[in-house]
């Protein structure tokens, strides 16, 4: 027999499974009310448009839609693309984009371009789950600086920085996610965000700023984005359909300058060729449709529902005299409960799994798992009477276990 | 200014744009006739049934097609993959196979698991130029092993392990193509199939099999496959979607032992989290109603034709008796020209160019780009017009050179 372990790489061997996807198998009975995946809610899919424009391209262009693609990506998607991107007030040729298979993607060739073992990135604590998975399979050696309300804390990722920079180190990117944060549900302040963009500009650092729910707006105002913010080509954004249309097309796309985007082009040439061409059509045809926008203000609509709802039950049920606090989200699909420091939500986990209730640890977010007394809460996926019925049952677990 | 190229990782630096997309870009003109791509025709395109499945999936299961989908694939594709591997004496299980983002994402996935940088691989020499760029990108060692007409030329690949052995070198796997060998269009004879095997099986070694064009055989009979050939659980191959249905949907899947397979998921879920659940749905229902192996008969009907014509104009018109000679292909997309040593094709493709015929640059398929005497042709694209009035051109090409 030969023995596989001896083949692997010091890179596969750095891998986990996602817990959170393990966790997920478990929370999959009907019977249990789950707060615990990121899915969009299904009700905000237009099935009816994407069967009328499937069939359109199907009979327009089937050839050439069920026919390889560019590594690029298809051009006309990508100019419907630098059109929405110029709604937000950034302005981009086809040089600074390049479509990927969603934002996961442009994480892993974010990794792939950047990182050599041990090279150091700057994430928030928490940071999202799937970042850490990417940049850990390439052996990057991640530093975590904590977030509040308004984001990452700039004065301790300053002190971090000098720590390192004492130390002889430079990050080769600082990774963020300032929109309505998974899984924190906060949103970096303007204020910090030209701090972090000074800093970067200063020391001469990357920024990777992470997107997906930026235009998952349900509250406040817009605060601009940090790719539309910098003038010096640091910041290289990553954004996806999956929760803005639909993520079962699997489509994203990274902006960036075109030094850098080269790079992940040529990275993703030997990772899968091409983005599918059929789904890139689809897409393309629903953006020049004029289709998008609606699509999101009606998705926006059910998660401000959702959103109010579920910050209501836990208003009313959780026990918050006890010291558990949760954020309050103006967008995206999560909010972040937090129990004082000495319990342990991975093991209250099991318990509220019996009272037919699921979260996700929020050990599963921080580097190294350092943290145990915090989960996070999805409140797109579920039914409003889900909310209802869950909350309760999620703090009567609480109540007990703090008690 | 922020100087890109220090943050870049070592892995990026030793990647290049593929040379073959580069070159695509110049073939693309519509008065050349280019042998150069390796699309299969359009003509196979199961067009209708694919508008048909498509309406179906959308109104039945739409939600479901449109949301995440598991890192490991739709199940009921994977089942339907079981079966289909089953026909060709391949038996599995769910926990034997992976769906991937076509076969490319296969060879990444197979580099990312085993490579540490600098770790050997044994390939053929020529090989497929995508294995080449996904092993590059981390950094993989590759030793290649000549072949002939009957595939790797087991003796050599002897030598050559023997003298990694003096070197106190093991290589992590060998790569293969044994149908219908991209670039060579030959095919491993079932003799250095079972040497192939006993000599993996006694130095440990793993075996990897890219199957890409298995089903597409228009002359022959049937050689077992590497994978059904083993019993000691040494073969990992790797499919794809591509050249028997359609290469829009990029669909493939890797089978192996379940350890292996195991790390391949995990690693997949860093990369993409999931394959498009979308195409995997229509491709699931396409083989349920018993689609493929009629689609499959069709595409090998047309590249038969194409592939008996274009040997028929090399007959006639190509200077053979100047030393210039083609594989014969049984199967497949491609065949491969070689001149005697002393030409340089990269040098000849300017001048196929200005008499309007196009063909891939040889060196393009080797380790290093060391030979240069070779060029590969396509045959599944161009018309068969095309191929008529294309060999001519290029032989006449070739004729004035070889003077």
């Amino acid at each position: 027999m030969i023995q596989y372990d001896l083949a692997f790489s010091k890179n596969i061997k750095a891998m986990k499974r996602s817990v959170i996807r393990e966790l997920l198998k478990v929370t999959q009975s009907p019977e249990i009310i789950s707060f615990a995946g990121g899915l969009p809610s299904p009700e905000s899919f237009p099935i009816e448009e994407i069967k009328k424009i499937t069939m359109e391209v199907l009979e327009k262009n089937g050839t050439k839609a069920l026919q390889y693609g560019a590594t690029e990506g298809f051009p006309p998607l990508a100019d419907e693309l630098i059109k929405l991107m110029a709604l937000d007030n950034v302005k981009i040729g086809r040089e600074n984009l390049a479509i990927t298979i969603a934002s996961q993607q442009g994480l892993d060739l974010v990794g792939k371009i950047f990182f050599n073992p041990g090279d150091i990135a700057i994430v928030e604590s928490p940071t999202y789950v799937g970042a850490l998975s990417a940049f850990n399979s390439y052996r990057g050696k991640l530093v975590d600086v904590e977030l509040d309300d308004d984001g990452m804390r700039i004065d301790i990722l300053k002190k971090t920085l000098a720590n390192l920079k004492k130390q002889g180190k430079k990050p080769k990117f600082i990774y963020v996610i300032p929109d309505f944060h998974n899984p924190a549900g906060v949103t970096l302040s303007y204020e910090r965000r030209k701090q972090l963009i000074e800093i970067a500009k200063k020391e001469k650092i990357m920024i990777i700023e992470d997107s997906p729910y930026r235009m998952v707006r349900f509250r406040g105002k817009n605060i601009p984005s940090l790719y539309s913010m910098d003038k010096e080509g640091l910041v290289v954004s990553l954004f996806t359909f999956s929760k803005i249309f639909v993520p079962g097309f699997r489509l994203g796309w990274a902006i960036g300058p075109k030094e850098i985007i080269d790079k992940m082009i040529i990275a993703k040439q030997a990772t899968d060729l091409s983005t599918p061409e059929i789904t890139q059509h689809i897409a393309a045809s629903f953006l020049q449709k004029k289709l998008l926008l609606p699509t999101v203000k009606k998705t926006v609509s059910i998660y401000e529902k959702k959103n109010k709802l579920m910050l209501e039950m836990l208003d009313k049920y959780m026990p918050k005299k006890k010291g558990v606090r949760w954020t309050k989200p103006d967008g995206g699909l999560f909010l972040w409960v937090t129990l004082p420091e000495k319990y342990d939500c991975d093991k209250i986990f099991t318990k509220a799994i019996e009272k037919k209730v699921a979260y996700v640890v929020g050990s599963a977010f921080y580097v190294g798992g350092k943290k145990k007394n915090s989960f996070r809460m999805n409140f797109s996926y579920p039914s409003m009477e889900q909310i209802k019925v869950g909350v309760k049952r999620l703090a009567e677990v609480i109540d007990n276990e703090i008690k």
